[in-house]
């Protein structure tokens, strides 16, 4: 790129940030830009990123090429898109039955999530930065209801990410379709159903007109975490300034995007409901049937991959003492909440 | 030209933060310092903020007037201990049957949360950031079982902040002790219980040798915040870019110091249970009692103090959707989860 070895702690840099969302998902493509304009802010304008949504400089699931090879410094990302490459990379964003969205960010910033994760990424010469979690994403739109496991069988399911190995383990077929084309794939019957993320997003597509059967919980998503990627020749140029200015950036808009989700899912929710979407959780024996398929998955990761082996037993550790401990007083006092009219 | 902006925007200031906390209190002492370091780094350590102890330049609850007078520029501290003051201060930390950490975040970053709590702030001359959340809360230690509602009754327990204003209502009698001194007014039978955070915090003071009941949801706080305090005169005087810098510091410690007890939590449970500590679950109709306790207590304060009915009604709202929404899939997921073998 054009920066110079080291940056001045106050030089004028531009950079642009491709990100592997369209406009349209606010919340998610949103984080880009705060994180963005929080740089700006912190810099009186002098590190400007630009940020570019999928397609505009490189397809969405090029981004990752994109920061490795530097033609763009910066990504914004959910890197269970590669998981073709390696499921590795899963582990920085969500696997089926992983951590809920707390439990991720406290892996990450205080387990050893962070530095296992820039370890595997090392090689990709990129620098991974968490920047915002969708929380749990629904179980998405079933033109049918599903009774039992055995209504998977069969099932052609738009899935994105790394759960449509698991999916395809219990009988379902898993389908890869962009977002502006799952609303006519279930409208003709092409698919049987769609997940995309949650009320907010989903309602602005639509899907509850040609599917009304909206299930919970999505199990292969609990805590979706969003990455931002840094090129790391880049990275390694700036000041000592500029690297923490992109550190707490990129923080700030970790919380905040959690907080959108959070804040703008409720309504839509109701929204949705009022239009006569019908809302079931999956049944019993789909979920012990799905968790069943991916911890053998799992295992036989763990025996194939070095490198998902190194992340995933400490990622799997501090699941089990998480859950163990969220279980109590946390479980408790949100169920009780939510079991009164408030 | 640029000179003169830069020497604004990079004036040398020393700043002086007073924390409500002891140091033993890592995690949320700990807060103050994870802000102070970023905003160091930033800055390439010309913006220092030096962190003081509860007791170093002012006693514990003295921040409050410490910072809106200007003694310091900044306080680290939980709100509600100012209830006695105004109530309305516990809307910016924790009420009984509030948010949970998740729900506060997101009425603050993208609610109505930051904007209300600012504008009540504005008289005394303070600017609020978020800057932590312990998570739930434990129920505390009790030296004897709680089989019902009336076992309360009577019942001296330690409780800081507006929790006590409702275990009053239920019969019991709240006891205002500090931290250091819980232990051995527990030992002595002085006290009959005592809540103070949570397994990580809690196993440090021993409270486990003493009283080995240890009771969970610690309903009276669900998701307590805690809050960073600037005076606004010195805020205002600062450039952009440093306003900015404390914006995204707080921030970061924000994510911070939930993620340190998230992750921190687990094994100082798994300690306490192998030393003997027995877990319950507050009888049902503790719960029940205690919720209706509450919402008798909100309701006289909304006919009393304008103050906080501007704000509760807002953050009843709020907390109405939300666990209208947290029910289904992430409580789904959670629950789930919660009951494998991980």
């Amino acid at each position: 790129g054009a920066a110079p070895a080291i940056v001045h702690a106050q030089a004028n840099i531009r950079w642009r940030l491709a990100s592997s969302f369209p406009k349209s998902l606010d919340t998610i493509y949103g984080a880009a830009e705060v994180m963005a304009k929080k740089v700006g802010e912190m810099t009186g304008g002098k590190f400007q990123i630009s940020v570019h949504a999928a397609g505009e400089l490189m397809p969405a699931f090029g981004v990752l090429d994109g920061a490795s090879n530097a033609t763009v410094e910066m990504a914004h990302t959910a890197p269970y898109y590669f998981f073709g490459k390696d499921p590795t990379y899963a582990l920085d964003c969500a696997i089926p039955f992983g951590l809920n969205s707390r439990q991720m960010s406290a892996w990450m910033f205080e387990g050893n999530g962070l530095k296992l994760t820039r370890e595997f990424y090392a090689a990709s010469g990129i620098v991974n930065f968490p920047m915002g979690n969708t929380g749990a994403q629904m179980g998405g739109w079933f033109r049918k209801e599903i009774k039992s496991l055995a209504d998977m069988k069969g099932l052609k399911m738009r899935i994105g990410g790394f759960g449509g190995k698991v999916l395809e383990r219990i009988g379902a077929v898993p389908q890869n379709i962009p977002g502006g084309e799952i609303y006519q794939a279930l409208e003709k019957g092409t698919i049987d159903a769609a997940e995309w993320v949650g009320p907010y997003d989903d309602l602005k597509l639509g899907f509850n007109k040609v599917a009304p059967n909206y299930y919970y919980p999505g199990w292969w998503e609990g805590g979706p975490q969003l990455s931002l990627y840094v090129n790391k020749k880049a990275y390694d140029g700036l000041s000592a300034e500029y690297k923490a200015i992109i550190e707490a950036a990129s923080a700030y808009a970790h919380v905040e995007m959690q907080a959108r989700y959070d804040a703008r899912n409720p309504a839509a929710l109701k929204t949705l409901v009022g239009q006569g979407t019908k809302l079931f959780r999956f049944p019993k024996d789909v979920m012990e049937g799905s968790f069943k398929a991916a911890m053998e998955v799992y295992t036989e990761l763990n025996q194939s991959n070095p490198a998902w082996k190194k992340i995933y037993e400490d990622y799997a550790a501090f699941r089990r003492d998480a859950n163990l401990w969220f279980r109590f007083t946390e479980a408790g006092f949100d169920d009780f909440m939510q079991s009164q009219k408030l």
